[in-house]
């Protein structure tokens, strides 16, 4: 099988009927359309037990508080605040009782400090003993200023973080490897939380945005490609935290490559051409006008390869 | 595990934070809210290969524009006309590369019939060679009169289906034992559409309306037990078609139990208040103000058992 950007190249062709009410249209991290004089964000999400989580590593209730917080990343990333969400689970006979109940008190407990509504709960069996979860999240975005389209980066626009970044790589290697201590690092992978606290603030002064679901090194390829732009990354400048760069050191993993590769740290990445308080956010870089995307460290300039996660490649 | 609708009832509970803008709750067909003055409706559905359909019987492109027809089928039921689409499939290493667009293929064919634009696709590696479909679709309801909540019938309304029934499980039942002609019955089940042609005539003339999706004899339950309400149902009245009788009588099933039982007709179950032409659907009974529900059956009155499809029980 292909890998997924590629087979995900093609299906977008397949657009259906084109409407006029539609503002940002399929291949961003969600749908924007106009409802009247509200813009409305839509953006879905599949999460399945063996691939995107280890039974393992969670209870239900952390899986039900990661797939909400992943879904309604994607909201923020486009400019939006989060207002209801729907799921739909797929189990097997053997699921036990307990894990429902569970899982959706983990949904609902992150959903109410949005104040986000369950609109809709569909289970269904299906023929695996690995739970498939399906978050469909929907949002608005307070106008059009807010609208942060991955396409929308310019020439000599700062590049931005939220916050430190391979702190989630960095948590899941400390689990897998079964290192002791490094909770922080643990929580951060196993609860990590969406941004969405930020958007009222950075989602005006972005010019496009993205969050980090993927690793860095992936997300500034999916920008610069949407906006026909190059970039420079300038490694020094990451964020990355003190117990992140220990767990590195003691796993013989360079700490810069957590930040790079690994997903699921959830901050933001954006675009602004606009000094941003460094409260807010970290500039690491800048959009330049060719379009290759390097990353600069110490004197040295080369390529920044995309090393996040790709599905349809063997897992680890 | 305890069957669907247990569980279902359950899981019902967790609301998240309920909305101001929610105007139709978790636990219809879809959901409702007001985003200014528009009304938008949104409805979630999954189908498992092995479980909702199967690979020997429907071609992909097929199984496209069924999961389609299958979703917008309930924005349909609550008076909506569908806007647009969003897919998360779930694939293994093995399916062929040719599946997906064929698959993506039959729903763009059906979502520009409707004027419905694909707003995100999603695609995901999963640990089970069936592949597993969830679409979400979103609507817009054209006005307060025309929503269709299942708890809205009320004493001496007429209960209304808008088609024939039965077609599909008859359809199903000749693929399954591999009669063959019946050509007209097997496209039923396998390329059924949804009534979104009528829902503009007959949304505001509805009291409580619901899809055919689980069989006649499971969707008046649902109407009922929202409604508070009970129901006749005569059983000379319920629309067959000719080949569906033909088929039955052929294979030793009650025609009647094709009708009753046997889901996925898609066609819309409605109460009201009015006289509905006949042209457009047909008089299978009345509501009733106790809670049981009846199926008048020549001279016998009995009471309605569900038969419907349900999930979480063994596969036949």
């Amino acid at each position: 099988m292909k890998n997924e950007r590629t087979l995900l190249t093609e299906l977008l062709q397949f657009r259906g009927q084109q409407r006029q009410d539609t503002v940002v249209a399929t291949g961003d991290d969600g749908y924007i359309f106009r409802a009247g004089d509200t813009l409305l964000c839509v953006s879905t999400d599949s999460f399945c037990e063996g691939v995107h989580f280890l039974h393992e590593h969670y209870s239900p209730q952390q899986i039900g508080e990661k797939v909400y917080e992943a879904t309604v990343s994607d909201i923020a990333a486009m400019g939006g605040k989060p207002t209801s969400i729907f799921l739909s689970l797929a189990l097997s006979e053997k699921t036990p009782e307990e894990y429902l109940p569970a899982l959706y008190r983990g949904i609902e407990q992150r959903a109410i400090a949005h104040g986000v509504e369950i609109g809709g709960g569909e289970t269904t069996s299906h023929l695996s003993d690995h739970p498939l979860i399906t978050v469909t999240a929907l949002g608005i975005i307070s106008g059009e200023e807010a609208i942060c389209p991955r396409s929308g980066a310019e020439l000599g626009d700062k590049i931005y973080v939220t916050g430190n970044l391979g702190g989630s790589a960095a948590g899941f290697k400390a689990l897998t490897t079964k290192v002791a201590g490094f909770q922080k690092l643990k929580d951060i992978h196993l609860t990590p939380r969406a941004r969405v606290d930020l958007v009222d603030t950075i989602a005006p002064l972005a010019s496009s945005m993205i969050d980090i679901s993927d690793g860095l090194s992936s997300e500034i390829h999916h920008i610069c490609k949407a906006s026909n732009c190059g970039a420079v990354i300038n490694a020094d400048l990451i964020p990355i935290d003190a117990e992140t760069k220990e767990l590195a050191s003691l796993t013989g993993v360079r700490a810069l490559d957590f930040a790079l590769g690994g997903g699921e740290d959830f901050e933001l990445l954006f675009t602004s051409s606009q000094n941003i308080d460094t409260e807010l956010a970290h500039c690491i870089g800048e959009i330049t006008g060719n379009d290759t995307i390097l990353l600069q460290n110490k004197d040295k300039k080369e390529p920044l390869i995309v090393t996040g996660y790709q599905h349809f490649t063997p897992l680890p």
